[in-house]
């Protein structure tokens, strides 16, 4: 049994018109929006055609499901908000992926051991509304809904109000059902498949984030009549954190990222020696204690280094997140899934966000990875073959299938 | 024989109330604006009240001279424009010192062997209209007055309209006549002075000065789902390179000084690794020989990383000036008239750039030094304590007496 790959790019191309940027192959459907709305409505209906039974909870998710009466449903999903300048498949595959498997098992006349859901979450990539992953976060009881409700944007929007508008505040409860299992398919916005030539990614887990903040406070000096001795440089102590970072990823090995992304000197100008620098060092590791690890080796070096210079610093965490282990169990159904369907797998990391890791609170989950190419997302140029997204919902097909068998 | 310190300090308040920046001690008098107009008029007026021969040049240099047929004076000077929040020390100083030594020298009723001359030179800042040091520049033949009077602002204005419109452009020829020698007295605008505790600085040379915008281009990505052996990461390289500054300055050592004080990447975000990175790079040395030494082992450094990152590098210069040499006997006259008097000497290359630069191709010529607080210059925080103005002054006046006997 296949899914219909025709039917699967048709969605996938009716969902991208709305809120398609012109003149790009990408999408702009921020969270609670008109074109949120607009694309919320069109895969609603598409539900609604096949009979499904679909419910809305007090954050706006919606969840549509074989038979509301049938037990712990097999589920999966993913969101269909973009960021400002997103592409076509992130988060949107995972949902018009899972429609078309249950469409694909309906038409069969199959009827799976347990229940199959399929649901999108609101506003997964909290461009609008922070943080990330808001809906899935409530759906699993990891934030009260009334707090969700007052979220605001930075255009002072009320994720409450915005979702009363657009009319997706639902009446069914939250926390949500616990399903039986979660599988989510996804994009893999990372570069490692398409490099490695490999079709379906078995994801472990999620990469715990370690984000920090750092301002270097020294003594701005004219560069020509300052000698060596007599500097205090915060710039120089920046560049050395952003060198050590490298080192200490490399030294850690596996799948220890380290990347410096922002780096501000003030004033920055070529002749003087900046008075402050501010910086952000973002860590990130499957393992936790590898991570703290990292952390502590790059703490160790910049309090050193800012002694050696005689330079101060403060240091402020912008996000702290442990790294998620998904259930080995449903990481073994993907693989073996993909293995049989003659497709090359690679058991991996995921390096961002997704909704399953939350699901995972709750659920045994894991996660199938398809390619990007050049790894891009979060960009109009975003893409993923679609031979790479047929492969990508027949894994999810028959991983949901056996999910159904799990005990 | 000593200066008035009195009349020193009334003359240095009186000017500094022309261009004053409110609740603070410095002054704002860009050249060729009213305030510039302004401060030019009054010193011309105490320039004429001493009777001396006062000529404007071509390109607005003011000179006073003792006796205009006496033969090649010994002269001494600086500037009295200032940057748009600038000291009021940083070129004033070495100008009302001038006419201070000279209004001593003649209530003494004394004749030296050769006419004295002070003067003050158009635009030595450069903030208005670029190049620095354009007034003496041009004085010493290094730019055509034609090429001069071209020069435009940022905001428009050309240089020979605003010179016309302020009542300065003269008839004097240019380039000037050749002095006899030429000594500068300046703030240090560097901290080495306050830190060793010393009075007054025999300045041996000007640093010469290598700038260089570095720009590395290399490949944006997701800074979780990237593994560190698929980067292409050019803040890394610039963090490098900056941090390899400081030890080729370390290793080089001398008068040696590396500085990076703008480096900006883009997109500039705590998750994204940077598409590209521009820095500057500001190497200075007082000797040409180890100075393109340093330019050589920071470009082989950068090429080597670049090559190990896989990113690309362009290079541009922004400026690239050989250092300047003082007159061995001039500054032998300066350091031993400061001993003489008392003062704490060290002899020390300038780490930033004067008229008696260009004065030096045409003349023997050097400088002295006075102590700047917390190194500061070129903002309205700079300061140096009247005992060293004073000390100053009178290093000057008996340089000056002195270099009248020299052959």
């Amino acid at each position: 049994m296949n899914i219909s790959r025709e039917r699967l790019l048709n969605r996938l191309e009716e969902l991208a018109r709305i809120g398609a940027i012109p003149d790009t192959h990408g999408n702009s459907r921020l969270a609670l929006t008109d074109d949120d709305r607009d694309g919320r409505d069109l895969v609603k209906s598409w539900m609604e055609d096949l009979g499904l039974s679909v419910t809305i909870d007090g954050i706006g998710n919606v969840i549509a499901t074989t038979d509301p009466d049938g037990g712990p449903p097999v589920m999966t999903g993913s969101h269909i908000d973009t960021v400002a300048t997103g592409g076509r498949y992130d988060g949107v595959l995972g949902v018009l992926a899972g429609l078309e498997v249950i469409e694909t098992v309906l038409s069969a006349g199959i009827t799976p051991a347990r229940p199959l859901a399929v649901g999108f979450f609101t506003d997964e990539e909290g461009a609008r509304f922070p943080p990330d992953m808001l809906g899935s976060l409530v759906y699993v009881g990891g934030m009260s809904v009334e707090e969700a409700l007052d979220a605001t944007s930075a255009d002072g929007a009320v994720l409450g109000e915005e979702l009363e508008r657009i009319g997706y505040r639902g009446s069914a409860p939250v926390p949500g059902a616990v399903p039986h299992a979660f599988v989510e398919l996804h994009i893999e916005q990372g570069p490692v498949l398409e490099a490695e030539n490999v079709q379906i990614g078995a994801v472990e887990g999620v990469q715990g984030i370690s984000w920090t903040e750092i301002t270097i406070e020294g003594q701005s000096n004219h560069a020509g009549t300052t000698p060596i001795g007599m500097r205090r440089d915060p710039g120089l102590v920046a560049a050395q954190i952003a060198a050590k970072a490298r080192e200490v990823a490399l030294q850690i090995g596996g799948t220890q990222v380290a990347t410096v992304g922002s780096l501000r000197l003030s004033p920055d100008l070529v002749n003087v020696v900046p008075a402050q620098a501010v910086m952000t060092l973002d860590l990130r590791n499957t393992d936790e204690g590898m991570l703290v690890k990292a952390e502590a080796m790059m703490e160790a070096f910049w309090t050193e280094a800012a002694r050696a210079e005689n330079v101060s610093i403060t240091t402020r965490s912008l996000a702290r997140f442990e790294p998620v282990v998904f259930d080995p169990r449903v990481v073994d159904i993907v693989e073996a899934t993909a293995v049989e369907q003659g497709l090359v797998t690679k058991r991996m990391p995921s390096g961002a966000g997704h909704d399953a890791q939350m699901m995972a609170r709750i659920c045994p989950t894991a996660m199938i990875f398809v390619p990007s190419v050049d790894g891009l997302s979060h960009n109009p140029a975003e893409f993923t073959h679609p031979d790479d997204l047929e492969a990508g919902a027949n894994v999810l097909l028959h991983t949901m299938l056996r999910l159904a068998e799990m005990e």
